[in-house]
C-alpha cells in the first residue's frame, strides 16, 4: 500500500488500534486473574468492559468510512502484552507482582494514549468530526484509567505512604476551603 | 528471580528501561535519515543526544545501587521499534511518511513516560531521592519531546491549518493581554 494521502495513513492507524484493542480484550481477563488486590482485579474487569466499547467505537468509525477494520497486527501491542505475561509468570510477593502488573498495564494505556492522540488529530485535520469526538472519548477514558492505575500502585505497594499522602492532600484541600 | 521486594522490581524495571533506551539509540539515526522534513530530522537528532544523557543517568543510578544495568531485553520497545521500521519501508508522500514516523515516535515516547513514571514512583517510595530526581528529569524531557512531536505532526501534515491555529492562538493571547 502506498501512503500517499493522510486518509490512507488515518485508516492504517485505525487498523493498528483495532488490532491493539482486540489484543487487550484477550489479555485483560488474564491480568484480572493474576492480580491479588481486589481493587486491581476490579480495575482490570472494569477496563475490559470499557475496551469492548472502544472496539465498538472503532467499528462505528470503520462503518462510516466503508472500510474493513481488519488486516493489521499491532506489533507494538504484542510486545507490551508479552511484557505483562512475563510478570504473570514471576514468583514473588503478591503486592510486588501487582505493582509489576500495573507497570505493564500503564505501558499499554500509554500506547493507546499516543495512538488515539494521533488518530484524533488526523480525524480533525480530515474534517471527520464525529470520528474525532468518538476518538476523543476513548482517549479521555484511557487517560483516566492510567491515572487510576497510578493511584492503585502507590496504595498497593505502600499503603502507609499512600494514606499519609491522602491525609496530606485532604489537609491541603481543607486549608484551601478555609 | 523472585519478585519479593519493591527494590527487586525497581531494579528490574530500571533494566527494562536501560534496554529500551539503548534500542532507541540505535533506531533514532534511522528515523532521522528516513524523515523528509528538516524540523523532524533535527528533532530526532536532538532526541538522540538527549537519549544518550538518559542512558548516562540510568548508569549513574545503577552505579549507586551497585547493580549491573544489563541482562534484560525490553520486548515492548522491540515491538514499538518494529512499527517504526515498517513505516520506513513504506512508499508514499513524504509528508505522510513523516506523519507516520511521528506517530511511531510518540508511541516510543509514551512507553518511556509510563515506564519512567513507574520507576520514579518506586524511587520515591524507596527513599532513593537522588535517583528520583534524575528519573523525573528524564520523564520531563520525554514529555517535552512528545509535545514537540505533536506540534510537528500538525505542521507537517497540514501547514495551512497549523498556521491558522497559530494565528488564532496569537489572537487569543493578544486579546488576553489587552
Amino acid at each position: 500500500m502506498k501512503l500517499d494521502t493522510l486518509q490512507k495513513l488515518y485508516v492504517e492507524e485505525l487498523r493498528d488500534l483495532y488490532s491493539a484493542e482486540n489484543q487487550i480484550l484477550k489479555a485483560l481477563p488474564k491480568m484480572a486473574k493474576g492480580a491479588s488486590s481486589d481493587e486491581l482485579k476490579q480495575a482490570f474487569e472494569d477496563h475490559l468492559e470499557q475496551t469492548q466499547e472502544h472496539v465498538d467505537r472503532l467499528e462505528e468509525i470503520f462503518k462510516a468510512l466503508d472500510e474493513s477494520p481488519k488486516g493489521k497486527t499491532c506489533k507494538g501491542m504484542k510486545g507490551l502484552i508479552e511484557e505483562g505475561s512475563e510478570i504473570l509468570e514471576e514468583d514473588g510477593e503478591k503486592s510486588i507482582i501487582d505493582a509489576g502488573l500495573i507497570g505493564a498495564a500503564q505501558r499499554v494505556e500509554h500506547y493507546e494514549i499516543a495512538a488515539y492522540g494521533t488518530v484524533r488529530t488526523f480525524a480533525n485535520l480530515l474534517g471527520e468530526e464525529e470520528a474525532a469526538d468518538l476518538l476523543q472519548q476513548t482517549l479521555d477514558e484511557e487517560g483516566e484509567t492510567d491515572k487510576l492505575l497510578s493511584e492503585l500502585a502507590e496504595g498497593i505497594v505502600n499503603p502507609k505512604a499512600f494514606s499519609e499522602d491522602e491525609e496530606e492532600e485532604a489537609a491541603v484541600a481543607g486549608s484551601r476551603r478555609r
